[in-house]
C-alpha cells in the first residue's frame, strides 16, 4: 500500500461515519421521538468527536508529506487538496470545542422548533447566543475576518466583501424591477383546499420526473425541508400546506436539484472527498436552477397545470398561460422559502447582513429581532406581522449555520450562468419541458456539472460549465425578460 | 478526575456511538432505500471499526488496572465488570474481522430477504457460509468451545451444555403435554379479514396499554419485528396480515416488553453499560411476559376482546372464553413467531441444535435445508412446504446472530420464575387486567427487575426477583395448567 492508498482508506472510512452524522441529523427532523433530544446530543457529540478527531489526525499530516502531488492525476489531487483543507481547518479547532458545538446545536433545534411554534424570541436567544459565541470561538482559531473563516465552510474560496460586492451589484438592479412589478397588475392568487395527501402523490411524482432516482432515495414531511445524503443513499424532504400546493411541489423540486447532484456524482468517487457537493454556492444553483429556470418556466408549468388538473379537478385557474403568471406571482411575503426568484434575493441579503453583524459583535441578539424587523420594513416595505415570520421562521441559526445564507444567492447567480449555457446547448429545451421532459436539462446539468462532484474548485466548475467566469449578468438578464414579459413592463 | 471519572467518560461515548450503530441498524429494517445497501454495508463497517477499536483501547486496560475494586460502590463495581467483560472479549477479536462481519452481515440482510421472498435457499447459502466462517473464526479466538464463546455475547455466564440440560427436561414434558393437546378437540381459529390500518391503531394503543412511552419511542413496520435502542430512544417494529391481527398484536406487545425494559432503566445508567438490558435471555424474559403470561391471560384477552369488537365490529368469535381459547389455540404452523406458547419452545429446540451443529462443522450449509426440514418433520408431525415457511423464516443467521436463538428458550424459563413472584405479589392482578389495566404487572416487573438494567449479572436478577434461584418448574406448571384448562384434559 502507497501512502496514498492509505491516505484513502482512512479518508473513505471517514467519509462513511460523516454519513452517518448526516443520517442521524435527518432523523432527528423526520423520525426522531420528541423525549430522544437530550441523549441524541450526546450520540451527535460523540460522532463529531470521533470524526473531528480523525479529521485532525496526525497520520494524515504525515500521509500529505509523504506525497509528491506530481507524481498524482488530476483526480488524486484533487482528494488531496480536499484532505489538506479539511485537515488543516480543522486542525484549528480543539476536540471539545466541535463536540461542544454538535451538543448545543442539536438541543437548539428543538427550542427553536418550540419557539418558533409559539412565536416566543425569547426563548429562543440564550441558546443562539451560546451558538454565536461557540462559533466565533471556533473562527477565531483561524487568521483574518471571522465570518470569512465561517464562510469558508460552505464555500471555500470566496469572501465577505466579494459577496458584498457582487450583491451590491444585484440589489438596485432587483429593486427597481421590484418597484416596477409592484406597480403592474398582479396575476390571480392560487385559493382554495389542496388535498395533502394528493400533493405528496403529486410531489413524489415531480421528484422523479427531475431524475430523482427513488431507489436510492425517499421523500418524507419535515417542518424545514432539506436534502441529506451522498451517493447511494440521498433522502428529500417536503411539506405540505392545503392552501398552498406549489410550497410543496417546489420544495420537493428545490430539494430535488441538491440530491440529484448527489446522486448522480461520478461512482468512482462514492464516500471519498471528490463524492460530495463541491460547495454550498454550487449545490444551490443546482436547486435553483430546477426549481426556477426549469420548474417555473412557461413551458414546463404548462406540463404542470395539467398534473394540477388531475390531481385536483378544476382549481380556479383557467389556462396555462394564466398558470404561469400565478406560479410567478410575486406577492408580499415574509417567509424565505415561498418567495418568488425576484424577491428571493433580498431576502438572503438582508439575513447576510445581520449575520455577519451578530459574529462580528455589531449586533447583539437582544437587538436581533428588531433589527430583522426594520430591515424587512425597509427592503419589503410592509411589517412583520409575528416572529414565526420573521426572526424566527428558519432553522439555519439554530443549527449553527453562519456563513451558509448568502451562498443562497450566490446559487442563484451561478444558477442564471448555468441556465444561459444550457439554453444555448438545447435549443429544443422548451418543447421538452413542455411535455415534462427534463431529461435534456438534467442530462446536461449532469454532464457538464453534477458527475464532477468535488474535483474541479467551486468557481471552476460553473465557468467550465458555462465557458466563461461566472457573473451575476445572466440571472439579471433571465429575471428582466421573464417578469418584464409577465408584468407586460 | 480520577481513573473512574476518565474510564466512564470514555465509555459513555462509547455507549453513545453503539447506539447509533443501533440507529443504522433499525433505519436498515423501516426506512433505508434498497439501493443504499451498499454504502451503508461501508457505513456500518465504519462505525463498526471505530467502536471495535474504543473497545479494545489499551487505555482502557490501564484505567481498569488503576482502580482498587474495594474501594468502589456496587454501582461502579457493576460497570467495571461489564467495560472489562467487553474489553477482554473483544481485544480477542482483531479489527479487520469485526469490520468484515459488520460489511458481509449489513449486505447479507438484503440478500436474505430477496432469498426468502423468492424461496431460492440456493441464493442465501454462500453468504451464509461466509458469516459461518468469520464467526467461527471470532470465536476461535476464545479458549474453548466454539459455541459457547458465541453464546458469551448474548448470555454471559451460560454454556452450551447447561442450556442442552435444561432444554433436555423441558422437551419430554412439552412433547408430553403437546400429544395430549392435538389429541383434545381444538377451540375455533380467528377467519376474516381486518384491515391493517385499524390493526395499526390498536397496535398503537396495545403498545401504550403495556406502558410503552412514545414520547421516547416510535412504532413502523418492519419484515421482522423488532425493539432497538436504550433509554430515551426505544424504538419498536411490528408487521401485519390481514387474515391475522394476533400476529400483529402479541408481536408489538413482545417488542413492548425488550422495549420497556430498556425505557425503564434507571436514568443514572443512561449511555452506560448499566443502561442496557443484561442479557438477552433477561430481555426475552420481560417480551413473553408480556406477550404470554399477561397478554394472553384469560383475564387480559377479555378486554382485548372487546377491544378488537370495537375496531372490526362481529368477527365471528361469540365471548371472551371462546376468545381466550382462540388467542391460545394450539395449530400446526411453521413459523416461529407465530407459534403458541406450547410448541414455541421446540422451534427453539431446532434452532439451537442446528446452529450448534453449523458452528462446530458437524452440518455443512448445503445439507441445511434438508436438515431442517427433517427435523421439523420429526418435532411437529408434518412436512415443510417452502422455505420461508422453513430454515428461510427467520433473519437471525443472515445478521450473523448464532448463540442468540436459546436465549429465547432461556427467556420463557425466566418469564415463568417471574410470573410466579409476581402473582403471589399482586393477589389484585386479575381484575386489573380485565379492565385492561397492566399498570400492576408493568409496574411490579420495573421495580423488581427493569429499572436495575446491568447492576446484577442475569441469573442473579431473576433470583433477586424470583425469591431463589432460577428452574423450569414454574414455566411447565403455569403451561400445564393453562392448556389443561383450555383444552380440558
Amino acid at each position: 500500500m502507497s501512502a496514498y492508498d492509505d491516505l484513502m482508506a482512512f479518508t473513505r472510512e471517514t467519509q462513511a461515519l460523516a454519513q452517518i452524522a448526516g443520517r442521524l441529523d435527518w432523523d432527528q427532523e423526520t423520525m426522531m421521538p420528541r423525549g430522544a433530544a437530550p441523549q441524541r446530543g450526546e450520540e451527535c457529540a460523540a460522532i463529531a468527536s470521533v470524526l473531528h478527531a480523525r479529521r485532525v489526525d496526525p497520520k494524515v499530516s504525515e500521509w500529505l508529506a509523504k506525497l509528491d502531488a506530481t507524481e498524482l492525476d488530476e483526480t488524486a489531487r484533487a482528494q488531496l487538496r480536499h484532505i489538506r483543507r479539511s485537515h488543516d481547518r480543522n486542525s484549528k479547532v480543539p476536540a471539545a470545542l466541535a463536540a461542544r458545538i454538535a451538543r448545543v446545536t442539536s438541543e437548539a433545534q428543538g427550542i427553536w422548533a418550540e419557539a418558533r411554534s409559539s412565536n416566543d424570541v425569547a426563548a429562543f436567544l440564550p441558546v443562539l447566543e451560546e451558538i454565536i459565541g461557540l462559533r466565533r470561538e471556533e473562527a477565531l482559531s483561524s487568521d483574518g475576518d471571522l465570518y470569512d473563516a465561517l464562510l469558508a465552510d460552505y464555500e471555500p474560496g470566496t469572501t465577505g466583501a466579494e459577496l458584498e460586492a457582487m450583491f451590491g451589484a444585484l440589489r438596485p438592479e432587483l429593486s427597481s424591477l421590484r418597484a416596477a412589478v409592484r406597480d403592474a397588475e398582479a396575476p390571480p392568487k392560487l385559493s382554495g383546499d389542496f388535498d395533502e395527501a394528493a400533493q405528496m402523490k403529486l410531489t413524489r411524482k415531480l421528484a422523479k420526473t427531475f431524475g430523482y432516482d427513488m431507489s436510492h432515495g425517499r421523500v418524507d414531511k419535515a417542518v424545514h425541508p432539506f436534502s441529506s445524503g451522498s451517493g447511494l443513499d440521498v433522502r428529500i424532504t417536503t411539506r405540505t400546506n392545503p392552501q398552498d400546493p406549489f410550497n410543496c411541489f417546489y420544495s420537493t423540486i428545490h430539494e430535488v436539484g441538491h440530491a440529484a447532484y448527489e446522486q448522480n456524482i461520478h461512482r468512482d468517487y462514492l464516500l471519498t472527498p471528490l463524492g460530495e457537493g463541491v460547495s454550498m454556492g454550487v449545490h444551490e444553483s443546482q436547486s435553483r436552477i430546477y426549481e426556477n429556470q426549469i420548474g417555473r418556466s412557461r413551458a414546463f408549468t404548462g406540463w404542470l397545470f395539467g398534473e394540477m388538473r388531475d390531481a385536483f379537478g378544476d382549481f380556479g385557474i383557467a389556462d396555462e398561460d394564466t398558470f404561469y403568471a400565478c406560479v410567478n406571482r410575486v406577492s408580499d411575503g415574509f417567509i424565505r422559502t415561498e418567495a418568488d426568484e425576484l424577491q428571493y434575493n433580498l431576502h438572503v441579503l438582508l439575513r447576510f447582513d445581520l449575520e455577519r453583524a451578530l459574529i462580528s459583535g455589531d449586533l447583539g441578539v437582544a437587538d436581533l429581532e428588531a433589527a430583522w424587523n426594520d430591515r424587512f420594513e425597509a427592503d419589503f416595505g410592509f411589517t412583520v406581522d409575528t416572529p414565526a415570520n420573521g426572526v424566527l421562521q428558519d432553522v439555519h441559526w439554530s443549527v449553527g449555520l453562519f456563513g451558509y445564507f448568502p451562498t443562497y444567492s450566490l446559487g442563484n447567480v451561478y444558477a442564471g450562468c448555468l441556465h444561459e449555457a444550457m439554453r444555448a446547448a438545447l435549443p429544443d429545451l422548451d418543447s421538452q419541458l413542455a411535455r415534462g421532459d427534463t431529461t435534456g436539462a438534467t442530462t446536461w446539468l449532469r454532464d457538464n456539472l453534477q458527475i464532477h462532484g468535488g474535483l474541479y474548485e467551486p468557481r471552476d466548475v460553473i465557468a467550465r460549465a458555462r465557458g466563461a467566469e461566472p457573473s451575476e449578468a445572466p440571472l439579471l438578464a433571465y429575471l428582466k425578460e421573464k417578469f418584464t414579459g409577465i408584468y407586460g413592463l
